[in-house]
């Protein structure tokens, strides 16, 4: 498997737009398309929050119930969450308009919001912008790349990768797409995420694969805590690369997996190290747990803890934090028993181990945390499991963009 | 039930002091000593976090099996937490040179600390301290006061009240300190927690009576969702109101368990409005829920939320995200059956119902959110349970107070 450049127009017979809509947000590409000239299998992971936003519900039925999907709507600005029926309304009214410019069923079409929960989309500008992307699209980088832009919200940079592996004999690509910077606390965040790949694969084996990675990928990174009512994780896959179809676990799958897993892991850890007012990636490695559940809880609450990412802002080695959120995370060990290390690119240093602090230089710890990824280890000491989470450190400037997100 | 002027020494029986030690602050009193006459029957609750601090380990041990109590010493700046067996040495250290200077049994002697994990307690300023406090113990509002000052960390207030309530006839009083202001989401907060009466009541009904109280007071107070490693509440009850001992429920038990929630919520709710940082005490009141424990998962997901926080801070009537938070806590819920109104001195607006934005104004909202106190009711239309639960706004001076507390 090899890394490309490009995002969601690297595999066969994939197509994308970015335009400017005005949906809330003006002079800014706030809208997307992502397009297959052929009809695709098509596999999604949704938000696990009882509120769900409009689209969610539309897509879902789309992934659970039609024969196939072909394209997929996104806007940035507003999320059409906490909108009733008209939000619903306003889903179907997007998946007719698109259908019927690019001569596809409505039931073919996903679509996908982010930006304030509560506010009705302006259908007149949403239409507008849809016959624009219609007009607009193409298989080109520079195409993919203006709908990479075009989801973003208050995330700083664009996120897109592409990659290549082996199946059945035939190249196949896959390239990806995806947003989110706060309200992120995946459960399946707001994040949205698209991924494209010309693998021919099964419906049953797609899902598979990609309800199998999020635990270890998007689910394992957090900005806030707060788990959106509009995250949307979907995989397009149009089976252009010509491979025998992949529809039972063996070589081709594994060689699927790994590719999903590069894809989806490079875009988490993208994800958490632009969270909203973060300086840093901050990393959370748990190793020698007990089951590979519970290096997951212990992974998890580090990078969730306030006062950890309050920490890590200040570059303070105060690793009585981070033993603390493992104390509170609801997996069950003896402190006396754990490591604790601080490692980044300047070096790695022991902090804790045998139940007190170790003979660290302050110094040498604070340079540690000063660099851009900073990873704190903690070795349980009770079993082989490991799992790694990521958030972002805890800064002024997250509670200034949330102090005032709507205005 | 009244309440009355006072703190830990308005019970008869109980004397108090708070010194200045140097244990790491300067200038400030850090060490507070409560003291009964005569021994206490006591109960506890203490920290749900795997990584119990020395003192915890002390004092569930001095509850649970020493015949009564008599003394509780504190330290503010260190909290002898992840210490190994020197913590654990220092805290037999310090009950043991207190029951020496009072005259009292060392397991009769509880302790506890608040201040950064990781570090020994200087046990020589230590010992200099607990000789201090014996020699200045009094049974005086002003020997009350200083001892609830000596405890605080990062609070900006310091917090007491006292009660007086009937039982068998006789007036009984009951005072408390807290301290609490980061690392605060008691799961049993460091919240530090003193009540002392003299009302006659057996220790199981001690327990009882403490235990079905916190359920509803300090554990549904938020500041940071970092559940302490110190966390310690502990009631000293000495029997000198002369009542005849409470041994079973009735109107006794009743009268006590009132005041004693009077004096829980009291507490709870100041240190939620002094949460590091706050600028306002965030309550969430859930109304209209299937059950008191849904009603408590809804409510302290709403406090949680830091987006919610941020929101409160920035006086935005950005609904979406407590409506989220309800959405994401575990709980089950149609949100289309949902009302939620913003309340505070200032008035109350109707923000959200029938699954769709109110049609409210956005400058009376903005002058409701702008009060020091500010609830958020959610009405979930699903049954008749209740809970309410208090938090604070997130502000730059969280983020401030906590990148570099060690400092």
């Amino acid at each position: 498997m090899i890394q490309i450049d490009g995002g969601v127009t690297a595999a066969k017979g994939f197509e994308a737009a970015g335009v400017e809509a005005a949906v809330k947000y003006e002079n800014r590409k706030d809208m997307a398309l992502v397009y297959s000239t052929v009809p695709c299998r098509v596999a999604g992971t949704f938000t696990s929050n009882v509120v769900k936003a409009a689209p969610v519900l539309w897509d879902r039925d789309v992934v659970e119930n039609s024969p196939y999907a072909q394209a997929v709507v996104v806007n940035s600005g507003i999320a059409n969450a906490c909108t009733g029926k008209q939000g619903m309304d306003c889903c179907k009214a997007e998946a007719e308009r698109l259908g019927k410019l690019l001569g596809i069923p409505e039931n073919s079409v996903l679509v996908a919001s982010t930006g304030v929960i509560g506010k009705q989309l302006p259908l007149d500008r949403i239409t507008a912008g849809i016959e624009k992307l219609a007009a607009a699209k193409a298989a080109t980088p520079e195409a993919g790349l203006d709908a990479a832009k075009a989801i973003m919200t208050t995330d700083t940079v664009y996120k897109q990768i592409a990659v290549q592996f082996q199946a059945g004999g035939r190249t196949a690509t896959m390239g990806a797409m995806c947003k989110g910077s706060g309200m992120i606390h995946p459960n399946m965040c707001t994040m949205l995420g698209f991924i494209t790949t010309d693998v021919n694969i099964s419906k049953e084996m797609l899902q598979k694969a990609l309800s199998a990675d999020v635990v270890d990928s998007f689910n394992m990174i957090s900005v806030d805590g707060d788990t959106s009512t509009n995250d949307t994780l979907l995989v397009l896959a149009n089976g252009l690369a010509g491979n025998d179809e992949i529809t039972t676990e063996g070589v081709d799958y594994d060689a699927f997996c790994e590719a999903l897993h590069y894809v989806t892991t490079y875009l988490a850890r993208k994800m958490a190290g632009d969270g909203e007012g973060a300086t840093c990636l901050f990393e959370a490695k748990v190793v020698g747990a007990a089951s590979k559940e519970e290096a997951r809880i212990l992974a998890r609450s580090v990078v969730c803890s306030s006062l950890s990412k309050a920490a890590i802002f200040g570059h303070d080695a105060n690793f009585g934090r981070f033993l603390c959120a493992l104390g509170y995370s609801g997996a069950k060990f003896d402190p006396e028993n754990v490591d604790l290390y601080f490692r980044s690119r300047s070096g790695e240093i022991h902090i804790f181990g045998n139940g007190v602090a170790c003979d660290y230089s302050e110094e040498e710890a604070t340079k540690i945390l000063s660099d851009p990824e900073v990873t704190v280890v903690a070795d349980m000491h009770m079993g082989k499991a490991e799992a790694t989470a990521w958030g972002c450190d805890l800064s002024y400037d997250y509670v200034k963009i949330n102090a005032d997100y709507r205005s």
